[in-house]
């Protein structure tokens, strides 16, 4: 139940972003009573917040990954995002939160906030040296742009490369921003 | 006038989308009225088609940057994204392309039309071999997340990064991208 209303949200907010979403709305959409939706969800930051949580598998799989000895770890990161966007239940829930954040301030605050406070520090975790954020923040650069590219424009010939292509494509570019020389 | 109907609607699609847009809305935000934006623009087709036209100025930038010599345009890209996204003229029109192709299906359609018809040739026309495309395309993912992390998003530490900097250490990752050896 709780779980429909947070797929119902989610899908309402990429769709009509944070204006034209009501708590109404989405108990219509889900037909349920808005006075449990209510119950549930006080207000509509807490909808959002429900509905724009990184999936906990996905939080792992970068925990996972960050473990990778660093001269691998350009190779790793590829792999792993290839991984996560093949799983439904997280692409379906990353996908909403870029949609979401392209066009609509306050996700776009959350997103940055996530970003700033906990994904750019993990990767950072363990490279070394001064320069670990902006490291991290150049991974983010490309990661972000295949993610578009291929998965939520769907654009050729990024789009249906093999898997082992694109790894062997990419990996070496994401090496670079993690342990090249930078200036 | 058309103008300024082309500019509200440009931002009415970015905020609310293909069906949250009317005619009507348009015409009273630019206080003109409803027949005479009809007269300018018959359909909402027409509209989202005027309000998504990359700019000419962008476009020939582009023509430009391809004329670079191939060991140097690596460089040359990343320089005229940082010059287009410093024309305000250009960036509005871009940031709502990007905005609007995010959460709506038929922006992302046009999108992926334009890159793959018009964009991803224009960047390949100057590389050489049968890897042109793919090279180009590799090209776009690098820009892409570039930009989102830069402009779009303004994460730190990228989005304050000195212009000659940022320069010094995406160049080299898209020079790969250009000349460098893929597989």
């Amino acid at each position: 139940m709780v779980e429909r209303i947070i797929d119902a949200a989610r899908a309402s907010f990429a769709r009509n972003g944070w204006a034209g979403t009501t708590l109404r709305g989405v108990a219509r959409e889900v037909d349920v009573d808005p006075a449990l939706l209510h119950y549930y969800f006080s207000s509509k930051e807490e909808l959002l917040d429900a509905s724009t949580r990184p999936p906990d598998a996905w939080l792992d799989s970068i925990a996972t990954t960050n473990s990778v000895p660093l001269r691998e770890r350009g190779e790793a990161i590829v792999r792993n995002v290839i991984w996560g966007w093949n799983q439904p239940e997280i692409s379906e829930v990353l996908g909403s939160i870029l949609m979401t954040a392209a066009h609509e301030p306050r996700t776009r605050e959350k997103l940055r906030a996530f970003v700033t406070a906990s994904l750019l520090p993990a990767i950072a975790d363990r490279i070394e040296g001064e320069e670990r954020l902006l490291r991290a923040s150049l991974v983010a650069t490309q990661v972000i742009g295949l993610v578009m590219m291929r998965w939520v424009w769907e654009i050729e010939p990024i789009a249906s490369l093999p898997e082992d292509e694109l790894v062997a494509l990419v990996a070496p570019n994401i090496q670079r921003y993690l342990t090249g020389r930078l200036s």
